[in-house]
């Protein structure tokens, strides 16, 4: 227990909630890590779609940016309404399905789940990939980087939200610090200079535009740039881990990640601009990541850039913590409406919802060993469920505030359907630029998951019909049951398994299968070692029953003969009494046939509800 | 089962073992493919340590391969005389444990389990080498044809005996009568030519000689020719495998495997000096085996030629067989003797000691797939044990006539005296000629298993004195169990399990976990549930125990409330109703805490004699 203490952290009691409830300072590192990540691969994934333009496509970055960061306005004012309306936490799924319906709750949920997913793995894969692509020694190691970072985080987060808001603060205010840092200055040296900077470290010469520019592409840099917001809904669905007032620290955390995501990006667009940053080929082997090059024109190759691009790195491979943080709360609240195993809304020694934290693991540790830790086939997947989860989201707080009427409720309904036409046509944007691309695999993920969540529900709601009691105990004391115990031979075990027998009922049945190969004396000394003393004592003499076995089966002869008693005695209970040796060291079990344990889930998986099993254990003391 | 019952066979009565039994023509197949397989690799085995003698290195073959064969008919008529002295199965272990001793018993025994176990992965895997070889294309595919072979090994001799011989009986006499036609051929055109016969097609020049003649070369180059006589012991083992008259049929199997060996060797030793035929170097891209440079130079490569190899293929990948047939074979009689876990004397279904097959199976996987179907560096070491079985079985026999006396004891102690003589030296010859390659691993695997088998028979034996009982039954009736019944929610299953508990004994305690954070009316509605109906009945009320547990653990309360009960009453029994819901599809229960499970296993894990776990079933219908 001592190794799980030290490695997990001691359990923590119900009462101690509170002290691990977070403020604004862990509630950005908890749930931002993604969000601000993003500001480090959105640009250049619209920037990559944007390279067949040459020069000529850095004119369209800041429009797309200034949409973007208008949909990212939208997105934050409906949140911080979200988090208000629903401060016991009420991510996409809760708001969709307490207004709209069960169904889109579960559309939008099982759309934020495999966001998740797809977040976790691609988010650690790329963060080893940009690690394994400044150093190239470690390339051999990337599988074992990515699930050694995966093991991290998911020890991390199965130690608490305090404890993960402490250990990624470094990093993430590190990242903040230097990009803002970086932003300043070039944008300083950018307006000093009238707009024309001069780079310390220049960036590569871009090629020419070996396209016109069309509206196809300027929309598929679009979806690529919409990448930056996926996370951004994680807060809501963790209100619940701040400390009170809850939905204010909640909304201020929402308010710095925003507003620091939403600063990087214009000033990331501006730079690039002004220093003619034309993104590189990412499959050509003079790649370099815009944020590289950016900061290299911006303030040279000393230790501020080495600095900066190590909290890069940091963030990208920790970005995935947003996923830990949410993907369990998303499945404890469709848990707790029986969609999902009622598991999910334990929370474990730490006071996380601990099953939720191991399931992502696992299912992150396939898809990176699946996908030898290189996942980019996975990125064009990520965002559809992401926007999708936003669009219900936002619907949902129309029906909302449609319901709930109030001063402002017009106002804000407008705002959250605007959020919702605008976020709705992302995804359509993001479907069809993303479709060929993989894309598809969300839209048979999305129903599959929905449908698995049904199967869930209807089997949960079928046991509680079959188990569900309104009446009172049945007060019926009828014959003792009938006792069946197979003995093979006569030892320490089998006598006190028969003298436990018969202190329940008087009606025994000893059971003996007859081994053929060995020696058996069992039978000619049941008379000196059962009858003679029983009879002496006066009580009821157990019945010996021999059974052959012609194919040297032993459970079998013992199940049939149980099922058939059962059979005929249809009033009667019957109660198979198993012996069992129980060894103080596991690995002795490797030199005793495992015959009660095949015996007593024989007679559970065939029998009925008549029969049920005894287990009387019998213990070596191993001198 | 039906799957079942076509893969492996319907299983068999042991009243139908007679029909089981195999005589000569299927012995052959069974106990013979290694050593008759052994005339393929032998002399290939003592010619590759003679390269470098070159030309000169043939004169040295006849005379090694004459002390072969008389090693070979020492050992030949020890076996013969084994055989009729235990006709229940005498192999070396027997014959050494029952004449010299335990420890001269399971030194053999373990021995020969290490050399079969060796014996079955150099088999599966030199064949294969030959196949790949002959057919480079399947190269790639060497693992995949390693475990293929060893798949259809297992499932052949786990559906017994008579099948097995059935399958092998084609590429077994195959073999012989390609062999033996070839020899034929080949001494007629030597001796009609008068010794110095031309080749059909020429084997490849030798390389001149680059090292004299020296002892070291000859031991070395005997002791790879010893590797013909291992599998020469198996018959030993396998006796009662044999219809009636057992002695003899065995004798007689012994005699046609031990006359054809001894028939090839001597042709193929003549025939290569004939021909003059020299090894060529395994590793070098032209090298061919010495048997298809003979069968070339004596008959060319015609459809004979082809059908001759491939019989010697199918021979070298199925000599392993004998490792299956004999292995399981020693592991029971050791078994018996309580050295082995005890499950290895059970016959399975076909009638087979499934068990040591599996086993055999899991072990020489293993090691196919961490060589990667690639064994040559095992080769060295299987002879050892081979050889270290013979000289203790021939030990074992002189003791056996030592005591035995009789006519020809004298006579007989005299020739397995030889035999024990000769057999001991040639272990000694090859643990020191193969020493560096390999031979010191059987050096430290048999003392390693021998400490095994004395751990395992020292366990059963505290097992056996702690659990065996001299005394009769002890009628002491005193009172009821008390029952501890944890119960989540009030329910059919929860009603069905106290009402059972009523059946068994008025003093029953239910015991409540709080869960702080689910709805709980389980106490509020006690009375009305139960209190009332029984005082009702006028019967004894159960008392109702609510437990808290500040950190969420469900189990732990439970456990420790029973073993602080029974702690209490140190004169009662505690039998802990633990009711469990039987769900009809196994994957349903991922969608229950296995809470049942774990409260069992630790009940009985942690427990004592007193308390006993009685499990009572609710089966869900699944309607």
């Amino acid at each position: 227990m001592s190794i799980v203490n030290v490695v997990f952290g001691r359990p923590l009691a119900s009462s101690e909630a509170e002290s691990q409830q977070i403020g604004v300072a862990k509630g950005v590192p908890v749930f931002g890590l993604d969000a601000l990540g993003s500001a480090a691969y959105g640009p250049e994934a619209a920037l990559t779609l944007l390279i067949p333009l040459g020069v000529a496509g850095l004119a369209y970055l800041v429009p797309l940016s200034l949409i973007i960061i208008a949909v990212l306005a939208v997105v934050y004012f409906s949140y911080r309404q979200t988090i208000e309306a629903y401060p016991k936490g009420g991510g996409s799924y809760t708001v969709a399905h307490q207004n709209l319906g069960m169904f889109p709750g579960l559309l939008a949920g099982s759309a934020l789940l495999i966001d998740y997913t797809l977040d976790a793995a691609v988010g650690i894969s790329a963060g080893v990939a940009a690690l394994t692509s400044a150093f190239p020694a470690l390339h051999p190691w990337t599988l074992t980087l990515c699930l050694s970072s995966l093991g991290i985080l998911t020890v991390v987060n199965l130690r608490g939200v305090r404890e993960t808001g402490a250990l990624f603060m470094v990093p993430t205010y590190l990242f903040l610090v230097s990009m803002f840092t970086a932003i300043c200055i070039g944008v300083f040296k950018a307006v000093q200079s009238g707009g024309h900077p001069h780079a310390v470290v220049a960036p590569p010469v871009p090629h020419g535009a070996i396209a016109a520019v069309s509206v196809w592409i300027l929309v598929k840099a679009f979806a690529g740039g919409c990448t930056a917001l996926t996370g951004v809904e994680a807060i809501s669905n963790g209100v619940q881990a701040f400390r009170e007032d809850r939905v204010k620290l909640a909304r201020r955390t929402l308010a710095i990640i925003i507003a620091a995501l939403a600063g990087m990006l214009v000033g990331i667009a501006y730079l690039v601009k002004a220093y003619g940053i034309v993104a590189t080929d990412p499959s050509a082997n003079s790649y370099q990541s815009v944020l590289s090059m950016l900061l290299g024109a911006v303030a040279g190759r000393n230790w501020f850039y080495y600095t900066a691009i190590l909290s890069v790195l940091l963030i990208l491979i920790f970005s995935a913590n947003t996923a830990f943080a949410d993907f369990p709360r998303v499945c404890r609240f469709i848990a707790e409406d029986g969609y999902l195993p009622t598991s999910f809304s334990n929370r474990g020694r730490r006071l996380v919802y601990s099953e939720g934290i191991v399931v992502l693991a696992v299912i992150t540790g396939v898809l990176l060993i699946s996908f030898g830790g290189i996942t980019d086939r996975l990125i064009p997947l990520f965002a559809v469920g992401a926007f999708l989860a936003f669009t219900m989201s936002q619907a949902g707080m129309v029906a909302h505030w449609r319901r709930e009427g109030g001063k402002h409720a017009r106002k804000y309904m407008i705002i959250n359907g605007i959020g919702a036409c605008a976020t709705g046509i992302t995804v359509l944007i993001v479907v069809m630029a993303k479709f060929r691309e993989g894309a598809w695999i969300t839209l048979i993920a999305i129903p599959a998951l929905l449908l698995l969540m049904y199967r869930v529900h209807r089997h949960y709601q079928k046991v509680n019909q079959e188990t569900k009691s309104d009446t009172p105990l049945d007060v019926m004391q009828g014959k003792k049951p009938l006792i069946v115990i197979a003995i093979t031979q006569w030892s320490l075990v089998s006598r006190q398994a028969l003298s436990f027998a018969m202190n329940l009922s008087d009606e025994i049945k000893v059971v003996h299968v007859r081994q053929e190969d060995t020696k058996d004396d069992f039978c000619d000394t049941w008379h000196e070692n059962v009858v003679a003393p029983i009879a002496h004592a006066q009580a009821c003499v157990p019945e010996l029953i021999e059974l052959s076995s012609p194919f040297r089966f032993v459970i079998q002869p013992i199940t049939q003969y149980v099922f058939k008693l059962a059979e005929d005695h249809p009033d009667r209970r019957v109660i198979a009494l198993i012996p069992e040796l129980i060894e103080k060291r596991w690995y002795y079990y490797f030199l005793h046939t495992q015959r009660a344990t095949l015996l007593k889930t024989e007679l559970l998986v065939q029998g009925n509800d008549r029969i049920s099993v005894l287990n009387v254990p019998f213990y070596l003391t191993g001198r």
